[in-house]
């Protein structure tokens, strides 16, 4: 690093300050803590997630804005999950000493535009020496305690809802890990992409990779629509999906004790697929049960509900959702089923420690 | 790591249950984020720390007990130097795959012991893979907003107070990276060092060892000291000395725009140093000046309340305290004193990029 640590600070501060207007920070950036006002009669929710290189990114390839971007991104979805609105945000960076300073200021540059997209402040975090660069980032929100939506409210009956695509964000990891998608081209989709995820009409040829690209690096939060599904208090359940369809229904089933049966073919896939990008082993619906990352929301909702879903959705202009199942009783486990009604396999999901079947992080 | 991420997640949810049982968690470890009750009144404050393998530590001396306990101490210290009582913890932990689930078990267990003691919960967090361990933890507190005491309140005439004794932690941390005190030493502390930093009876000829160890290990929080200082609202700005009384006043004096004299020689310095652990360079001056990690308070008061101050730290048995010297105009700079007036070059702390003069972390 060419630049003291005093000097880096003071580089973030400067670049921190105009972000803290917002009148419920108290006290921002430098001093031992930041102080934020609460509103009354909200419950404060609390999630903390990690970028970590060699293991979620690789410096080859991945740039400091992107990295930002998806550092935030991904620790924001938690509070949108619960039906909570995002106040504030910590970021605990690990830097090695060949770190530039611009590289730096890129992660904060990416990490505020999303943060103020979204309508949370940076006020705060550390910066560590490490032997790898780390993004630690813990998000705060408010909520109405009786808006809050868990992981264990799922009913026998329920039908279970997931909102966009899947299966984007791992099919990105996959080609970014094998090298057909190299860091010249991420470093050109940073430039196309601008918040909201419009592709400019410049690298129109390349939009295909840029859009694949942006499913990795810019997740599509589902902000508004994790929220007017809290106000309207419909879903018995939620949860972003960070590990695949497989791996969090099974985090709903397992808490609400219960089980779920998928219809594989109504899983939603992600299909804007640039050729260069699939291989003959790109299942597209392996990386949406088993691959993770695409942060959208799954849900479960009571029949009886789903017409007021499905006019609230066309009323406020939301994203597209999707019915892939249903809720059943615990004993019948989590089942996996085709068209033809062949049942698969339980899907396991990602898990960081014991590797998995697609993709190799 | 011979344990799968779902089979540690659920180790560890287990050993959190028990610590929420505060009223204020309204939805602890578990869901994509914790939920928490917030007293009407009160701000939020929030903070956040890391240690890192090679750089705060190495695995062959320290345990996971005690790296657990200095993680929570150093983030929670910043809550209670703002005057704030801590409320929750997260914990975002980077673990190498060789890591042994025994390993994180004890790293849960020794901040569990540490977040009880001062009325914490433990509510969330992350496990990632990573090349080295790190433990991230971000710690929140509530505060009235009229007891915050920033870094920023200083004013010329206003004498200078440290709490405890300074040196010791960087005493420790030199003897540990220069291998003077070996990992056996350290898990024979461990086991000696009860909540409380009470040494056994048994111990009794390694106390000194152990005691210099505590320091590093098991920093004395100024918990009651902090929130006595608060509500009396005598302070004019506080922080906890984590990089040495020479960045710590530095950072008072920039944010408040003033300068201070600080007489070198009524810097309380730790004493109790067993004499193996002192080598030729060993200057608990410099080490104080410029060692941190002691985690004591360092604060500036008004001269008409300093009858008050030692009035409340009487009547509550606080911690012992020193007043180390005077704030001063900007224009004088801050200088450093021995007692027959010669000056010191401005210490200038500890800075985690550029090297530091004593020890080489």
């Amino acid at each position: 690093m060419r630049i003291s640590e005093r000097g880096l600070v003071s580089l973030i501060r400067r670049k921190l300050e105009s972000n803290c207007s917002s009148r419920e920070v108290i006290l921002g950036p430098g001093d031992d803590a930041a102080v934020i006002a609460h509103p009354v009669g909200n419950a404060l929710v609390i999630s903390t997630d990690a970028l970590v290189e060699n293991v979620h990114f690789r410096l080859d390839w991945a740039t400091g804005c992107l990295l930002g971007k998806k550092a935030f991104l991904a620790s924001v979805s938690d509070i949108f999950a619960m039906g909570a609105r995002p106040q504030t945000c910590l970021v605990s960076l690990g830097l090695p000493v060949r770190t530039e300073p611009a590289f730096v200021e890129d992660i904060f540059d990416g990490m505020l535009e999303e943060a103020n997209r979204l309508g949370a402040s940076v006020v705060g975090g550390n910066i560590s020496r490490s032997d790898i660069l780390f993004i630690d980032m813990t998000v705060t929100g408010v909520v109405q305690p009786d808006s809050v939506i868990t992981r264990a409210g799922a009913k026998v009956g329920d039908s279970i809802y997931v909102t966009g695509e899947l299966g984007g964000a791992a099919l990105a990891a996959k080609n970014l890990l094998e090298g057909r998608i190299d860091g010249a081209m991420v470093t050109r989709a940073e430039a196309a992409l601008k918040v909201g995820n419009e592709i400019s009409e410049t690298e129109s040829d390349n939009a295909g990779v840029i859009e694949l690209l942006s499913r990795f690096f810019v997740p599509k939060i589902r902000a508004d629509e994790s929220l007017l599904l809290a106000e309207a208090r419909i879903c018995t359940s939620m949860i972003d999906i960070s590990d695949g369809v497989g791996s969090d229904l099974g985090q709903i089933c397992e808490e609400s004790g219960v089980g779920a049966l998928v219809e594989i073919g109504s899983i939603p896939l992600f299909d804007k697929i640039p050729t260069m990008a699939m291989t003959e082993d790109s299942d597209l619906t392996e990386l949406a049960i088993n691959g993770g990352e695409d942060y959208e929301l799954l849900f479960t909702i009571n029949p009886t509900d789903e017409a007021r879903l499905h006019e609230l959705l066309g009323t406020n202009a939301l994203c597209a959702i999707s019915r892939i199942g249903r809720i059943t009783p615990e004993s019948e486990g989590v089942v996996y089923m085709n068209s033809k009604g062949e049942r698969f396999e339980r899907f396991a999901g990602f898990d960081h420690f014991a590797g998995r079947a697609a993709g190799n992080r």
